[in-house]
């Protein structure tokens, strides 16, 4: 019954080695053309690679002259016989036969010079096609499809979680206000996490994963005010459950992209070895520990003193990490390491205390090698409603707004843990991104909002 | 290296049918209970499936008192031996050997007794362990994963536009509006399509899929103010190209849901015989032609006189389609049917006029059997850069908004097309629910924005 529809009639670039000798027609642009006496040479990008498609003068004077006319991004329909040349751009050339032109472009603003990031980023719609550009965001689309296949064949449900939210969790400052018809406020989710605690009660393994937002005034290479985050919730998951799922995950991810994503690993110079050494098991310490070989290894903290001078002191326990301890860290790590069992103090409400140490919270962090920095932050949740509802008080957060939350642990509470991936982080770090800004299709920062 | 994680060393009850002999230990909650002498009945959920565990009191009166004093959605630990028993609801029992109890739950609020539908939307949180809720969440992870899967299958790279977005496509009057720190207003993403056509011109094919906004002030039963939206775009793609693909896309979603959900689909009670019948070709109308339809076949259109009467009059050419006229046409077909060529007065500025008849747009919309409605709208794009300014200045929209929309014409423009399906109206299309607000986890409506 089924016809092959017509969008099947022509190839892309990408399926090329399979078609060698053979005649195809390609849609693209032209990233580059360069010439010597009767010939010319195109360089074509359709999306899924380049090919050069060479123009010999004296087989048709007329395409070679349409072929002359042509700049820098024009588009065009190419129709010719594909040729194996490994000195060839892509590996492959094609013997131009017809050539017909969409559109010929005028003045393209991005030129091979160099251009200032303000620009380029006001030119983000073109900036995309750049080659680096590409590379970047193909990595992004094979993460995510890493983090789902993980999931989605580990026995999770995904469980999309609201943006819209009534409440915060922690505070308002950080968070996106929109008025929300008769009903008050509505705040831009910076999580999903509750939402993803009452799935799992009903799926048992759930995961979200969305969009969050954080109306912070960071102006880093590592913060975006719209990044989107991933975040598995499991029943009955302790800590360390919790623990060897990120290990499994983050593992799956990075070997995921490095088997799927050559090409555009070796466009982005990425020093894939670094990669292949992201194997289980990763390193393991616990916040003490951490703090201990801090101070062994005399990293000091700043330390501001009254009359306005800085002195440097031992790290004291029961301060959090800031980027300075975690990169002293990880200095002599090649893998991940998870950093656990951080003061309760410092983490948040929900976060369960160790039943051997009230002190510190069953949380882990995961950082990750080569100055990456955190990816995850996750936890084992409290699920003692008295605990809870205790923590809340001291946290001074609205009670009543907390009920339908306090209900998970009415109603048949479990010992339950989830971390949040970021994902723009993890894009980040594999693919070797200098600033977070690269590695989101139309990044959003404090002094960004355009395109 | 790796060694097996605790969290493995528990079995989930959709693995009982390879377990069949063996002991296992199951985590859950407990989802009925009966008795009858000396045997007792708890039937377990565990997110993954229900199992009977059976309770003989002269195996040991320990666990018999225990499991007596088992409440609804209590949550327990079970040890014991995998038998296949037919009568058995989930078609497999265990005889308890261990019995431990995380949390006994009182007084669970939703009861097998009717609830009304507030009561239940206010406990969302707690609705959703139901078995109707449940396979409902399945069935929407399984419509997601059918759609990432087309796409990541198909040559198509995703691409996340962003959800904070500086103007309005078509006016502010429906969007939630945000302080964006000294940038002045954002507002939420009505669509990524403008976005996903910059893409395209860097990627070929790509999609993008993520929460769309509406503040519509909307009460029906097909209307959620929070939506997810797949929106594919692809450079070279005429028309015909874009309804051939909707075609092909819808098609492998309602399979593969088939496939995989067979289990979900019977505890929503759903007549899968409706959904085997979603195969290409689908049916394809002109506009023209369903008005004609309409008007042969005496479909009147309820028209107001300026007196406040109301008479019924033949359906006049240029009028958008209602509930009624898309009813109508539906009511013959047993599949979907794509309508095409609408009155361009009534479609989107981008959307590019058929050069055969500039009084139509080259759209197209795909309404669903059954009353679902539609579900799919699209279209080719307008891809000359004269045409698409007069278009822009006839919608008074502001043009500098657009001056990067219209790069994509300045620098290589070739003919797009894309078109956006509606996750939760398929969602609700495919298990058959009533109402919208049972196919989000946690739906946002004009009067609801919590739990």
């Amino acid at each position: 019954m089924s016809t092959t529809p017509r969008y099947k009639s022509y190839q892309r670039i990408e399926q090329l080695p399979q078609l060698v000798g053979e005649k195809v027609t390609l849609n693209g642009w032209v990233a580059n053309k360069t010439g010597k006496g009767k010939l010319l040479f195109i360089v074509l990008r359709d999306g899924t690679g380049i090919c050069q498609c060479v123009v010999f003068k004296p087989n048709s004077e007329e395409i070679f002259e349409t072929a002359k006319s042509l700049t820098l991004e024009s588009s065009v329909q190419i129709t010719g016989t594909v040729r194996s040349d490994e000195r060839s751009p892509g590996g492959f050339d094609i013997d131009v036969e017809e050539l017909r032109v969409f559109q010929l472009a005028k003045d393209y603003p991005i030129t091979p010079k160099d251009h200032g990031v303000d620009f380029l980023m006001t030119n983000r719609h073109l900036w995309l096609r750049s080659t680096r550009q590409h590379a970047i965001m193909r990595i992004r689309a094979s993460v995510v499809k890493a983090i789902r296949d993980f999931f989605d064949g580990n026995g999770f449900t995904l469980v999309d979680s609201p943006i819209l939210t009534p409440a915060a969790c922690e505070g308002t400052s950080t968070l996106f206000e929109t008025k929300y018809f008769d009903l008050g406020s509505a705040y831009l989710s910076q999580s999903g996490q509750l939402y993803a605690e009452a799935s799992a009660m009903a799926q048992g393994r759930v995961y979200t994963f969305g969009p969050t937002f954080r109306a912070e005034r960071s102006k880093t290479r590592r913060h975006l005010t719209e990044f989107w985050m991933v975040e598995p919730e499991m029943a009955f998951f302790d800590l360390n459950d919790d623990m060897d799922l990120a290990e499994e995950f983050v593992e799956y991810i990075v070997q995921y992209v490095l088997k799927t994503r050559q090409q555009e690993l070796k466009a982005l110079d990425r020093d894939i070895t670094k990669l292949e050494k992201v194997r289980r098991p990763f390193h393991r310490m616990s916040y003490t520990e951490a703090v201990e070989w801090l101070n062994n290894n005399n990293v000091k903290l700043d330390k501001k003193q009254p009359d306005g001078s800085t002195i440097q002191i031992d790290f004291p326990w029961g301060e959090d990490f800031g980027a300075p301890q975690e990169e002293a860290i990880m200095e002599q790590f090649e893998k991940p390491c998870i950093i656990h069992r951080y003061p309760s103090e410092v983490k948040a409400f929900y976060m369960k205390r160790d039943p051997d140490n009230p002190k510190v919270a069953m949380a882990m962090d995961m950082l990750a090698p080569e100055g990456a920095g955190e990816i995850i932050g996750g936890s084992q949740r409290e699920d003692n409603i008295e605990l809870l509802e205790e923590r809340i008080k001291e946290h001074d957060l609205p009670m009543e707004s907390f009920e339908w939350y306090l209900d998970l642990r009415r109603y048949g509470s479990v010992p339950h843990s989830g971390f949040g991936l970021g994902l723009e982080r993890t894009v980040k770090w594999i693919s070797g991104a200098e600033h977070i800004r690269e590695v989101a299709p139309f990044p959003r920062m404090l002094y960004r909002i355009a395109p």
